[in-house]
């Protein structure tokens, strides 16, 4: 089950609530990657504390260690992670699809070899819906073939007609799977086409023709420049339905969560705020700071000095700095809490300008403070 | 300033409270070990909710990176990590006579080569004294010289006599150091002489022989038996003054904690409970469990059943078994977390117990459990 309730439009913005079956998600959303089934550094606690309603796990990673059977047995994601609340999976497309040199990929699905061992695995529409089952989130993705950047227009059209077909078989196979529709988890579809707008209004028009309770735009931030992520967006965004929540898969930087809201996404991941700590970068309200820097030894200001976050409470760019250079887990443990925290404010500030319909105001001053990269 | 206040006696162990300069330490007290002005893998909050109301610093790598200087201008120890709770320095002799190779000691200090880069520094008794002042913590240790285990007898006595010396530099530096008694640091003596009885008696002696707000046993936890360790401690402990806190440095395993303060210990430090996390083991009541092996990869019980930690509400032994492999830092932090509050809690039992007057009772049910190793 899953339900959007929208509870108020700025523009093509929109500000809301989704309910799914392990609690609900306020809109627009960020979701922290816990690949593996941890946010890296984080704890459940932590997660709750930032304002972190859904967490999301890579099928592909899951599946391979410790393996979908063994995470059902312990009665799927929530009960093995003790992350109770609302999560996603992805469908291991992308990470399959980013495998290309040791990867087969035909119309029926695609066979790849293990990055851990080498074995050989098949992903098929019906494989990655059961695998997704018994991992047992609050959303799980349709198997979808995403294509890099640059594409050649013959292979976009291919993974837009796989995409289509799998999909067909995806719902199919979710509907065996599904014992009970009202406990059960929600699937969503994905719209593929490349940087080609006929080809994502032609996805657009064949994944909205299933009654799915949410969609995805998959296939963006994948290298190309962020003027041509906003045209797709521009174009494929009012092609979903305005009553079902609409997902940017894998996106991104802050400034593009500000743009992306504006044409009306609901829902976000990236690895950003989580695999930049860990590199020795923040986000801050000013712009990323790479706290990592020498600059930084004896700075004795916070990350953010507009930050409200217990970290940017505490400790100064020095120690974090610090930490940082004697490689002390802590170090990562802060860093990626005030990143996740960051952005998680930032959606917090994207609803209450939505709400208060000065969503316009609002990504205007954001963006001007954010590019202008001045310290405080 | 520092004062003990004893609450109860139970035989020859004690319950109380430390009163520092920033503030208080409930004893028995058991301190983690933040070698670099964090404890690994833990925040401020975490350490505060673990119950750890005093953690340790260490001066060699904190005079190396990022140097006392630099902290100093930051406010000290307790405005630049964020604790401004007591902390304590060690006084950097261990570390440096453990590079016993690529350290020269003399009667006048030692002249060493730092780890990190080679370069040369030497630690006088009152340039550790200085050092410790700069890093402004609520305790300070002497610099004493720790013998190795084994060791001849003719070194032994030659350690405990400069370290009888040394404390006298220690304490004249420390004098003009201070600019306020009320507000400065403590000064802890510490007594050395190996494992030879009446070595250990002089030293305790001439130690005490100073009126000393704290004193520490050192040199102990190197490597001999544990049963020579107790012998010592059955020497050493009744010669330091009943109305001071008495510190037994780098102990230890849980058997030993409880061992050592039916011998009237106050004070403990230790790395094994956030190294061994780190290493992929924990402590529960029925003894260690090396959490990495196999054998957990689909056991869902906590850690240990019997505590009461947000880790073991939460996460199964398959759950952190599989964060180990994946390298997931998530994992450590939340195996560090239980390690840290299952030496806290035992800290509070055995707090409890000496105010109950039940310590030899208390301390026969904990050991036995402890050494059964069976899991629950």
């Amino acid at each position: 089950m899953l339900r959007l309730d929208i509870h108020a439009i700025d523009g093509a913005a929109r500000a809301g609530e989704m309910t799914t079956r392990h609690g609900r998600v306020a809109t627009p959303a960020f979701m922290p990657v816990g690949t593996h089934g941890s946010v890296k550094g984080l704890s459940v606690d932590d997660l709750i504390v930032t304002g972190s309603d859904c967490i999301l796990g890579n099928t592909y990673h899951l599946y391979l260690r410790p393996g979908h059977e063994l995470i059902s047995r312990h009665g799927g994601l929530p009960a093995y992670t003790g992350w109770k609340r609302p999560m996603l999976t992805d469908s291991g497309g992308y990470q399959v699809f980013s495998l290309r040199d040791i990867a087969q990929i035909d119309d029926d699905g695609v066979t790849f070899q293990s990055h851990l061992d080498g074995s050989t695995h098949r992903f098929t529409p019906e494989r990655v819906i059961e695998i997704q089952h018994a991992l047992s989130p609050s959303i799980i993705m349709a198997f979808d073939e995403c294509s890099p950047y640059p594409c050649e227009r013959v292979n976009a059209e291919i993974a837009v007609n796989r995409t289509s077909h799998w999909l067909s078989r995806c719902v199919a196979e979710h509907a065996r799977q599904l014992t009970d529709a009202d406990t059960g988890p929600a699937l969503f579809g994905i719209v593929q086409g490349s940087i080609l707008a006929d080809l994502r209004e032609r996805s657009a028009a064949e994944v909205t023709d299933y009654d799915l309770p949410g969609f995805a735009i998959g296939g963006l931030s994948v290298g190309e420049p962020v003027e041509v992520m906003e045209e797709m967006l521009a174009v494929t965004t009012p092609l979903l339905p305005e009553d079902r929540p609409r997902y940017l898969m894998g996106v991104g930087y802050p400034d593009n969560l500000v743009m992306a809201v504006g044409y009306g996404i609901d829902m976000f991941d990236c690895v950003l705020p989580t695999r930049s700590a860990r590199t020795g970068l923040v986000f801050t309200s000013t712009g990323p700071l790479v706290y990592r820097n020498a600059e930084y030894a004896d700075d004795d200001r916070p990350l953010d000095p507009d930050c409200d976050c217990r970290v940017c409470q505490l400790h100064s760019r020095a120690y974090l700095r610090h930490l940082y250079k004697q490689n002390e887990i802590t170090g990562i443990v802060l860093a990626t809490y005030h990143n996740v925290w960051f952005y998680q404010d930032l959606m917090r500030q994207i609803r209450g300008a939505i709400t208060a319909h000065e969503f316009t105001r609002f990504a205007t001053e954001f963006l001007s403070t954010y590019r202008s990269g001045e310290q405080r």
